[in-house]
């Protein structure tokens, strides 16, 4: 089987190309050729014994997607995006790599299958950046998609393209709506969510973090490894139970910002927690408030989609992943 | 006030253009000034006294849609948009004008205004095939848009530009989701909705129809003077009472096919009703049955838009708007 991915350089997509360059297969079939695709060029996995082909491109500039497609991949994961506080601040760049980046892809697979039949498996991952308030405590699957950022507009848009292309029969798509990802490993960002991992990921290497809202924040979580095996449960997936609606609100642990804390006193104790500074932030309280915080999301559930259950699991897994199975600066 | 209208051509487009050319004012401001746009010449309005801009274009050629607001409107109708059954037909021009058409128009209203501060009001038709089954009986103001069609896709990608747009204040807009138009004037056309009208318009005009779903079928309806009246009523609306969320279910009236009939009895008697021929259509049928039934549209009552209360109604607006208040061939 051949898979692309496209946004590989990113976080989830080094962690996915590492983990598909380890498995024995996808639906039974062994993964003999990856191809690697983003704005910069993406790292090679180690290990594998398949063909690799990493590519640099940029899939909004004309022909760049038909390129990418050349190798007729059987299965693409759609990853790249311009992130959320990038794409508020930068209007057209958010729209151009979101919007036009993906709908090339897209067209660039459905002009494909004009020339020769074709129609791969397309997993794209939107976010909870979805929803906007107003919602329910707990938002349903059949609840509204208004977002209040561009970013979650274009993922939105991108979304619908996965359902009318997946209609029309050019791909068989599913588009998988993201959990925030706790713990982010990597150096704190400005990202208004970044705090959530910050405040763990920080004090677990002895670090200093900052909490910038209250501690009865709620918000809804899964770890790096948990959209990973999102990805490649999607990727095996029988795509005939979603019906038309190709859409899933995903699994995920709903948790304030206080069950965190006491996740982080039972792991690495008193001494991790005391890391933490609380200097709220209205601003970002304001966006925050914006957020949704828990899900009721059961197709994806029935479907087998698993998250984590505990704060525990999801700080544990970062402390294997990520700190070698050790705490501490 | 300079308004302009595109897709003026249109059925709505030139009830909407009379009934511009008319009113005393909106918002207690005179209209002045009519650009007229869409891809066929449209008709100019009779007894207006400001000036009118009739323009031929198609907003999905480059630089098309920053030449049609040189003048710089302060009030925007977007209408145009190929239908349904062309949109699925031709997957291509469907996006290009539905999609790229309107993206081409927004952004040049935000071009407009980066050059120069400008914000004017746009209102945009959407539409309730936003919606694909399997959805609640009465579909609320929360429910998910998922539609089953290209040109519903393309509808609600619209819908997301226009309440990013404006949430970035790049306009002060609106989507309004219309109800199925009934009863649409002229000939009898080919798309699954049109028996809606048909049978109606055609024995009112003592002719033939045919009726290819059960009478049980349960839809969701206004009349062409409702719809030009939901334009308007946008038109003049606090737009700051929507908050972010700046698309709208809009009443309408839930009615079988049976209670259609039995209003047309009422109305035009039984020799009308006889003219009307049972035929099955199992596709029709099975097309039919993904279409919304019913709605509760609370926010757009609240915000004072009125439908029709009874079919009765629906047919005579037809009979006085059309028909010069007379029924029969």
């Amino acid at each position: 089987m051949h898979v692309l991915i496209v946004g590989a350089a990113g976080m989830i997509g080094r962690k996915l190309t590492q983990r598909l360059s380890a498995v024995p297969g996808l639906s039974d079939r062994p993964v003999s050729e990856l191809t690697l695709v983003d704005v910069v060029q993406p790292p090679e996995p180690t290990g594998f014994l398949g063909k690799v082909n990493a590519v640099t491109a940029d899939l909004a500039e004309p022909a760049a997607a038909n390129a990418v497609l050349q190798g007729r991949p059987d299965l693409i994961f759609h990853l790249a995006a311009i992130v959320s506080g990038e794409a508020e601040a930068d209007f057209d760049k958010g729209y151009r790599v979101n919007l036009d980046g993906t709908r090339a892809l897209f067209e660039a697979i459905r002009t494909e299958g004009l020339q020769q039949p074709y129609k791969p498996r397309l997993i794209f991952t939107s976010s909870i950046a979805a929803f906007g308030a107003p919602f329910p405590d707990r938002i349903g699957d059949d609840f509204l998609a208004a977002p209040l950022t561009s970013y979650g507009t274009q993922k939105v848009m991108g979304e619908l393209l996965v359902s009318d292309y997946s209609r029309r029969g050019f791909f068989d798509g599913i588009g998988i709506r993201l959990p925030t990802i706790c713990i982010r490993p990597g150096l704190p960002n400005k990202a208004a969510s970044g705090f959530f991992s910050n405040i763990l990921r920080e004090p677990l290497s002895g670090k200093e973090a900052v909490l910038p809202v209250s501690t009865e924040t709620r918000h809804w979580f899964s770890s790096p490894r948990a959209a990973v095996g999102f990805l490649l449960h999607a990727a095996a997936l029988d795509l005939e139970l979603l019906g038309t609606r190709r859409i899933l609100n995903l699994p995920g642990l709903s948790a304030t910002v206080g069950e965190q804390i006491e996740a982080l006193r039972r792991l690495a104790g008193e001494s991790a927690v005391k890391l933490i500074r609380h200097e709220p932030d209205p601003v970002i309280e304001k966006i925050v408030a914006g957020w949704p915080r828990d899900f009721e999301p059961r197709r994806a559930a029935a479907l087998g989609f698993k998250a984590e259950s505990s704060m525990d699991e999801i700080i544990r897994a970062h402390i294997d992943d990520e700190l070698g199975g050790r705490i501490g600066g």
